[in-house]
């Protein structure tokens, strides 16, 4: 997700340090940006933070990191947050390929890939958020019953993805290719969902662990 | 695939022992079925017959077997190949449940499964042609290099069926969600493909090894 570049988006995020990690503050000690202890849930590219915060809502005791790259993107989720009042989401402004860096002391019980960039050429592969260098990643954080979840509407992305998670020797839980057609209560649309929902596209889900 | 009953069936496939085997003949010895020696392709279910005399035609080289439980089906089947004149197609009047036992002396490089009953109701799993113990008979007769291919526009049987491989421990070497939006030169289209794509209906496909 790109939106316009705002010359003031750092300020606004380091006035809010309470709600977003801008400069790794609790890298290695995720449990300590929380009021309360709980079990931990990532969501790897937040884009407008719906997702997240919805789960935050109807999961009180869980505490929910979301993680995003773009500073643009990052503030409306900031702004969210704020409105919400919520205590258990917390958000870091980071690259995702420091994800294991990040949690290295924390294990997390769930990672979220929601909509995430297709990167459809070959040579880009590896930005793929479900390509073999990030399942490496995840493994090293998820906790032993921890799922990953991974949810898009790209055909080309999905059938990358169900290769690659078969061929990391992940186990899988689930699979859904049309989500929609036959909704679980349990699942919480996104804004690209809506709309590409809307649009016709089909929505495919995973679960898997390792 | 149903089809009216015919009390001439057994004669006429009798008559046809050259092209169909309907007494366990060739069990323990398929090669023996053909005139030229060939790596052994085995379709799982042959419906109409179309999907495998048309691959027959296309590669000559390699020995088809085709599989059917129903004799009525099988008649017309049997009236394909002597039309069509070939020798690298036969047929086996088999229960899939038999395959194991039948080919115990042969290797087979590649099984085919196409658009199989999907048995929706969670007590018929077992029926599905890609659930474990069916997988555990392929494994034993499939060489080293061997294949499995499933073809089907059933989403809950496809879905299911990626959970069934994986836990197996099977390794996908393609997926496809919708086969016929960038349809691969080499995909022979069954009866039923035609049919439930003209419907709008999304095909699926999946090649994967032991």
């Amino acid at each position: 997700m790109r939106m316009r570049n705002k010359p003031w988006a750092m300020d606004f995020l380091q006035e809010n340090n309470s709600i977003v990690d801008i400069d790794s503050t609790y890298s290695g000690r995720v449990g300590a940006f929380f009021p309360d202890t709980g079990p931990l849930h990532v969501e790897v590219g937040t884009g407008m933070g719906t997702f997240i915060t919805e789960l935050a809502k109807k999961y009180p005791d869980i505490n929910f990191v979301g993680i995003e790259l773009d500073k643009n993107v990052m503030i409306r989720v900031v702004e969210k947050v704020l409105e919400s009042g919520l205590l258990n989401v917390r958000l870091v402004l980071l690259d995702a390929n420091a994800i294991d860096a990040y949690f290295r002391n924390d294990k997390v019980s769930r990672i979220y890939l929601n909509f995430s960039d297709p990167w459809p050429k070959s040579r880009h592969e590896k930005r793929r958020l479900t390509s073999r260098s990030f399942l490496e990643k995840y493994s090293t954080i998820l906790d032993e019953e921890g799922l990953l979840q991974f949810k898009t509407d790209n055909r080309g992305l999905f059938e990358f993805s169900l290769i690659s998670l078969n061929s990391y020797g992940m186990d899988f839980h689930e699979v859904k290719l049309d989500l929609h057609a036959d909704e679980p209560e349990d699942n919480i649309r996104t804004e690209y969902e809506e709309k590409f929902s809307a649009k016709g596209n089909k929505i495919y889900r995973i679960r898997a662990s390792f």
